[in-house]
């Protein structure tokens, strides 16, 4: 059974990793899994046999014989669940694995969300730079209680899981603005994610991709 | 073992059932547990007791025994788990209403979060009227896709699910802005949700604390 994901044709990050096509390749990765990639434009995403797979129109999707998926979360989840390396054993370090894992995408990406739609798709908007000092300082806000309760420890929670991966996919997105600077326990943190050969191979994969797409897209 | 949650002293909404306690009082009620509520206030939510059990000093938190969980999506997670009527027993199906339980927390709600920030949080700021347009229309992509998706199905996947209980508690929140009446195939699913005698409990037992907190919040 061939595992196959989709992500962008070319990613509008320019292959810096933010797509979240980089959090499933991470977690294929780390569980040891193969797989391949059917790329899509703007255009393809939106288009009914997509669609059908993803109803939303967004990347990634994941495909696996008779199972299909949508959503990032759940995506990892899933592999997390079904292959050792991503979720801890034992019963109560599994349900903190899990708490994690949601509390990096409902309660920490949110805020990260709306700063970088004020940092992108509202850069040109009359209210931007008053506006954008309140939206970093949500941001501010949830960095200062993650890392109060990070502290100098590795991980979230014992032993590197799934909660790792997304909370580390999470606070790359601050990359860009250098707001991650600010918070050295988190930026430590985001490295130690980066260093994992896991990571290094999925940021490749993508980065590799980005490169082809962008020379298809510029050929005549 | 008994269950206890946290909940807002004085919920800031009011009782209109928006603050969190609500989605997991509706969880415990469709399983069938009991359970006991610890009420704090924004004073107390911040303080180390409560911050050991949730490091963002939210509600709610959710103890049983010697499982202590503090994420809401993760708490209904556990809920569905470990009793029956929250999630189907067939793999396939139950690996879908996980990608829908994820995509209400990841997809669905973060427009939602920021379309709530804008009308309470930033109602008096000199940009308020000419950037709500804006954003209220990434509230309205998502459940133009979303009702596109439902159809005039009564659920997001077979039977009432986790997923559900979820995709309606995100919904809900657009409810005093009026905006879901311009999504008439949402607007009968989230009212289909309401009429779950189980959310009704729920809803209940969470006006009762409202009312019980704002009177001794009144008393001299």
């Amino acid at each position: 059974m061939t595992v196959t994901i989709t992500a962008f044709e070319c990613s509008p990050d320019r292959g810096l990793g933010l797509a979240r096509d980089t959090r499933v390749r991470w977690a294929l990765e780390e569980v040891g899994l193969p797989y391949q990639v059917r790329h899509l434009t703007f255009e393809t995403m939106k288009q009914p046999a997509h669609l059908a797979l993803h109803p939303f129109g967004q990347i990634p999707t994941y495909e696996d014989g008779d199972t299909t998926i949508f959503e990032t979360g759940a995506i990892v989840f899933h592999l997390a669940q079904h292959h050792a390396g991503l979720l801890p054993e034992e019963a109560h370090a599994r349900t903190r694995a899990v708490t994690w894992l949601f509390a990096a995408l409902n309660t920490v990406e949110p805020p990260i969300l709306e700063f970088a739609n004020a940092r992108i798709l509202e850069r040109d908007k009359p209210w931007a730079a008053e506006r954008m000092p309140m939206v970093e300082e949500r941001v501010h806000a949830r960095m200062r209680q993650l890392a109060g309760y990070l502290g100098d420890t590795e991980w979230l929670d014992g032993p590197f899981s799934a909660a790792d991966l997304m909370m580390v996919s999470v606070l790359q997105r601050l990359k860009p603005s250098g707001m991650l600077d600010g918070h050295p326990v988190l930026a430590a943190y985001v490295a130690r994610g980066e260093a994992r050969p896991a990571y290094q191979r999925a940021f490749e994969a993508q980065l590799a991709d980005w490169r082809a797409g962008s020379q298809r897209a510029a050929a005549p």
